[in-house]
């Protein structure tokens, strides 16, 4: 499905201005709300018999989908883990003298669609005109709220425009949903207990495996003319669905406001036999605080998100709201409050991709939650992983590891679950990125009391497993990894893939680095630990001898390292003297055809550059990034951010920009024409670290913060927002100048164009650029 | 499921003594009998409630089952053709006094099943002891006739031996079957026709794609004591079903004789309007021939089959037993009388692997037939390729390849229809066993012909496939072939396979050969071809480029060719070296763990020194056998015979014999407990080419046929027959001389351990040893 810009421009709104169905589902991934607990898409209320794609989703609850695949192989993952669909709670069924409403059956005038950013909430008004020529208006507006994290809530105005007669109102919950990639084609859903009862329903649902249970209670009143009615409703119960269904009489011009507060737990937070009442529990207070203040509440808190995150973009009003589009939706998807909880590629928009945590969680993600948010919630990003050891260790013991610890590439619960061998068993350098994330994250922070708590163990348990997966070659005296795929998934089965030789070989290193501080730093913890550890000397020693003696391909002609041995063996095609009919080559070449070929599906050489940046001159950098960029087609939208912040500090400021741009509006745009399945959440924390690490020039090195931007494209000037340290700045780059505002009271010191700068609390600092 | 030796030990027959219902899965493979155009597993003719792979096949009808896979690659198959489960023609239901004879619910006695490998036929008999202590006994022959290829007869004796009562029969046709491996759990069948007649029934399905439509007719009698009886049976028609049921009383000790006759037809021979009329004009004959003379006519036809392909043993029953047991198996499943049809992996004997044809029939089987029946037969497995010519053009389009053609890896019509992409996409060294074989047939029997009417076509496409998948590297001025798997499917998307570069390299010598060739000798035909294939001579030009440049990976120091590029820089452990707890790999490792190990699952660089045996001395094939046996795990039943072969070339006759034994009573001793899915029956013939080209040293050079035999094991002699260019001989080894008799009156020249002899028809040459 090719679809046109249909979005309209607007520095803090998504704005959509008319009906049309073929760009719905698109729309219904774009709108989506969400609070980091629980996710709706931008589904109607009213019922719509149009294509949709439902989907209401509760954080952590998933369903274990047995593997489809088409012949096994041993040490398969059993199951292919779904985020779940789950209870629609949103639904508010309209009649009108006992025709539905339904915009797939009638014609919509004045639509208009807005997700309001700024203040977190997603409205909707359009004229309905029915097949008898009846007119109704509608005016709905709902959200999440980020204060009360299992609440949801309704406004929804219908007004008869020309005509008088009886509205009939059903609001419902309704369990009875579906997981479009279900892989066998089952409902996943049992009803455990239903009711309904005068204005309000409850429901509990479980999980056919592992018995999750979700409880809906909602509460909802009808106003007409400012004034709540007293309406008897029939009470509907149905297989896994609750509703109350009620006719109100309706005089033209008058307005029928219903008011619709739902509470979703799960048995995640609360116990089984108190599902129910917890709900209630929370569900009074937000009855009686009513909606209008339930938004108000809403706004702050966003408004106080903003506080910490927001970029501002002058000159450009497309770029302006795709950044903060992006920030929206990565707040909307991960608030960090709770560590049990992770980061899906497609947040709470959309089914696909199954599993919530992957690579993208270490590797794209935490940047921007240590920028925009307390260390305490990158932490628990961290501790994810650590309470994940234990799965991880028993994953590598099922692939035949004696030892260590193999992370698994796509996971909801610690264990492996996907339906490829290339992902699950090659894509082994997703274990460097989790020692990568905790490197990266005591850097920025400064917290080194993470190593002793928790990271020490997690890098000791990769390492080994590097250790083991090592390949010693005799006749060349180097270690070497065989039959890895790499971050480019365009290759299967590589030797000495340089990333995966280079971040395992780092990975020991900064474990010995680590083992050193503790020891010196911390010595009772670390004796606590190697001793739990069962730590061996002729383990660290063994480490020391891979770092020494990894080999590492390269090619010393060209003087650039060799993505893997055989490489330069290739086609050596630039991307540009394809001819554009075979792009994007995943739907245009055979599966071999692209594997043989020279194409990068997104960095791979160049993402180790970027994550071990001091470790190499800019000449290095130059020569690699010269080297691969032409044969990189960015078919991951995970490509783009690592190209463009490298071009940053190459100086290659309009590649910067081009690449820039392929993400910063990738679902506003549908630029892969995928987003229908949902937004590619974690690639906008790629489009973030593209602005701040890569406009901006954000690094920290030794404890202080870097800065070294530019105003890229027709951008007037930029600014953004970082955390470092309990210090929040400002950084606005316009002009000749660099104004740096520190809007807390601790003070800071930093680098601007390799410059240092000391910033008071609350004090300002203009650096010339 | 680990099973003992449970089979007796007879020269002619299998026999199995005794009911164990966890072996009756497997003995319904290997008991399975066939004629080339319909097979028959060995299920029960009464019902059986135990655990059974039901299993009737019809040569040729196949269903295009929807591709499963856990995530869709471009250019994947669209299916996976499956060997259908078609109508249950065998049935006859059996009660007694309403109580249904079931084996799996009653006591079973006195159990013999036989198949009579001589005579072409399977019988059992047994007592059963039913619930309420009636014994009855019965005795069952049948057997699907080599010389009417649309009859299967069944003469089915019941005796009571201490009731007097009422039996009930129920001669069926039921086409409700369902093929256990459907991808999506779905029965394949439609009924178009049924109709149950007083002593006959008929039922005609189609299946749900393809329209292959099966028609079965029955026609029945009961005798009792020698009478036929005129019983008015009831008639039942259901759902793809279609029945008599007939009571007769009977007193203790009376036997009653149930002959069953059925005509399978299909739309593949028979025009739709004319299925039923086809089937009832070929059962007429058959039911008035009768049971006892069919199976006299049976029996004499396989006699003819064995002149033509016994292999005597003296010395070892089992192992004579195994050699009978696997050329029994092979002539049961193709006749080579329809070049449509092909060798399915197992053959009659049940559904796995799906599609029919592998490169198993070029590389494996087509020896067999070379050595064992007439030149035609041979032709017609050739021509079968070359009527796929087009569909083999268009998958290599599919895959993005602008000429030439790449045969399917799995196939039933030509196209590619497998699940798997490390299959399909990378094993593409099929295709130079497709050239292979035309240049072993032609070798072989001198048909030259064969190359201006069909071989020529084949192998210009296959060429010109090989000079678009090839890769030149300006760098080093050579031609490589990135991104295949090779015969070792323990390696995936490796780089200059040796084998596979040396294939694709000789098929275009070939080809350039027998271009050569024509021109010379058969000018106009050449002028022709040229002209419709469109030649060009830029194009074998190209080829001889390619030829000359081609890159061979090798290993100086060591002396042998490196399977693939980075061979050595695995961990060089021999299989000796490891636990035996790993093995067999596949059942043990994950598969990342196998890729990247040097363990070689068949034959890879080994099978090319096999295929060019002429173009490599003595010391490189013996270098190549030292390294690379030792790695060598034999997880492909069709590995141990090529080792075996050069095994005796290199005089290493314990080896030989070791490999010999692990497939020649592979399904005998259900091996690698798998046989209950079917047999190894393509890996029949690889055992078959161990004792005749192994043991045997057939070779055939400039047209002479070589011999250079040994005796392996204990065994005290073994001959062998073979047809070569018009005559037949009979090779007897024992002692210190081979005696061959020309079993034919067209003299033959032949060489016997490197001297020349001439025999006269029908006479006998004796040399010494």
């Amino acid at each position: 499905m090719i679809v046109k810009q249909y979005l309209k421009l607007d520095e803090w709104s998504i704005i959509e201005e008319g009906f049309d169905p073929h760009t719905h589902e698109i729309s219904e991934s774009v709108f989506s709300i969400g609070n980091g607990f629980m996710g709706q898409r931008a589904n109607f209320e009213e019922a719509y018999s149009g294509s949709s794609l439902q989907g209401s989703y509760m954080a952590g609850v998933y369903y274990p989908d047995k593997t489809r695949v088409g012949w096994w192989k041993n040490g398969y993952p059993e199951y292919f883990a779904k985020v779940l669909n789950s209870t629609n709670w949103i639904g508010i069924g309209i009649e009108i003298n006992g025709a539905p409403l339904d915009l797939a059956k009638c014609t919509v005038k004045n639509f208009v669609r807005e997700l309001n950013m700024k203040e977190g909430y997603l409205s909707r008004s359009f004229t309905a005109v029915m097949e008898d020529g009846k007119e109704l208006k509608v005016e709905a507006i709902r959200f999440v709220s980020i204060v009360r994290h299992e609440i949801g809530a309704i406004r929804y105005a219908v007004t008869p425009l020309n005509f008088a007669g009886e509205l009939t109102i059903t609001p419902y919950l309704d369990g009875d949903v579906k997981n479009k990639d279900s892989n066998y084609d089952e409902k996943f859903w049992l009803e455990v207990f239903k009711e309904a009862a005068q204005g309000s329903a409850s429901l509990t649902v479980k999980t056919k495996k592992l018995d999750f249970h979700v409880t809906s209670v909602m509460s909802y009143n009808i106003v007409k003319n400012g004034e709540k009615l007293d309406v008897q409703a029939e009470l509907i119960e149905q297989e896994k669905y609750a509703a109350n269904r009620a006719s109100v009489s309706v005089s033209e011009g008058e307005v029928i406001t219903v008011y619709k507060y739902v509470a979703n737990v799960t048995s995640r937070n609360h116990g089984l036999g108190e599902l129910v009442n917890a709900a209630r529990a929370v569900l009074e207070p937000a009855v009686e605080t009513g909606f209008e203040l339930l938004l108000k509440e809403q706004a702050a808190a966003w408004g106080d998100k903003w506080k910490e995150s927001d970029i501002v973009i002058e000159g450009d009003v497309a770029a302006q709201q795709a950044i903060r589009f992006n920030i929206f939706q990565l707040n909307q998807t991960y608030s960090g409050e709770d560590d049990r909880l992770n980061i899906g590629p497609k947040g709470f928009t959309g089914e696909k991709y199954g599993g919530s945590t992957y690579w993208d969680t270490e590797a794209y993600c935490l940047p921007f939650y240590l920028s925009t948010a307390d260390a305490s919630i990158s932490r628990n990003l961290l501790i994810y992983r650590y309470k994940h050891l234990e799965k991880a260790k028993e994953n590598a013991r099922k692939l035949g590891f004696t030892k260590g610890a193999l992370y698994p590439m796509v996971t909801m619960n610690g264990e492996e679950c996907h339906n490829e061998w290339e992902i699950t068993f090659e894509e082994i350098h997703r274990n460097g990125a989790i020692a990568y994330a905790i490197y990266n994250y005591v850097n920025y922070t400064g917290d080194f009391s993470y190593l002793g708590q928790y990271g020490l163990e997690v890098l000791v348990e990769i390492s080994r497993f590097w250790e083991e997966r090592v390949n010693y070659v005799p006749a060349k005296d180097q270690y070497m990894i065989l039959g890895v795929t790499g971050p480019n998934e365009y290759e299967n089965n590589v030797n000495n893939n340089w990333y995966t030789n280079r971040i395992a070989s780092w990975t020991m290193e900064y474990t010995l680095d680590v083992l050193e501080y503790l020891k010196e730093n911390e010595d009772s913890r670390y004796a606590e630990l190697t001793a739990k550890l069962e730590l061996q000397e002729v383990e660290t020693d063994k480490w020391q001898d891979i770092i020494s003696k990894m080999y590492y391909p390269e090619d010393a002609e060209l003087g650039v390292f060799l993505q893997q041995d055989g490489f330069l063996n290739k086609e050596l095609v630039p991307v540009k003297e394809l001819d554009p009919v075979h792009l994007p080559l995943n739907q245009n070449w055979s599966w071999d055809r692209i594997l043989r070929s020279v194409y990068i599906k997104q960095a791979d050489v160049l993402q180790g550059l970027f994550f071990l940046g001091d470790q190499f001159d800019l000449a290095t950098k130059k020569r690699n990034f010269d080297f691969y960029e032409p044969f990189t087609v960015h078919e991951s939208s995970l490509s783009p951010c690592v190209h463009s912040i490298l071009a940053c500090e190459l100086g290659y400021q309009e590649k910067a920009y081009e690449m820039y741009l392929r993400t910063a509006r990738l679902d506003l745009d549908n630029y892969n024409n995928d987003t229908e399945d949902g937004c590619h959440t974690t690639s906008m924390a790629g489009t973030w670290m593209s602005v701040v690490h890569g406009f901006g020039g954000l690094r920290v090195k030794d404890g202080v913060l870097h800065l070294n931007p530019f105003i890229p494209g027709h951008w007037s000037s930029f600014s953004f927002k970082v955390m470092f340290r309990g210090s929040r700045l400002k950084v606005n780059v316009k002009g000749s100048e660099t104004i740096i505002v520190n809007e807390t009271d601790t003070p800071a010191v930093l680098n601007v164009n390799g410059k240092e700068y000391s910033i008071s609390g609350l004090g300002e600092v203009k650096a010339a650029r």
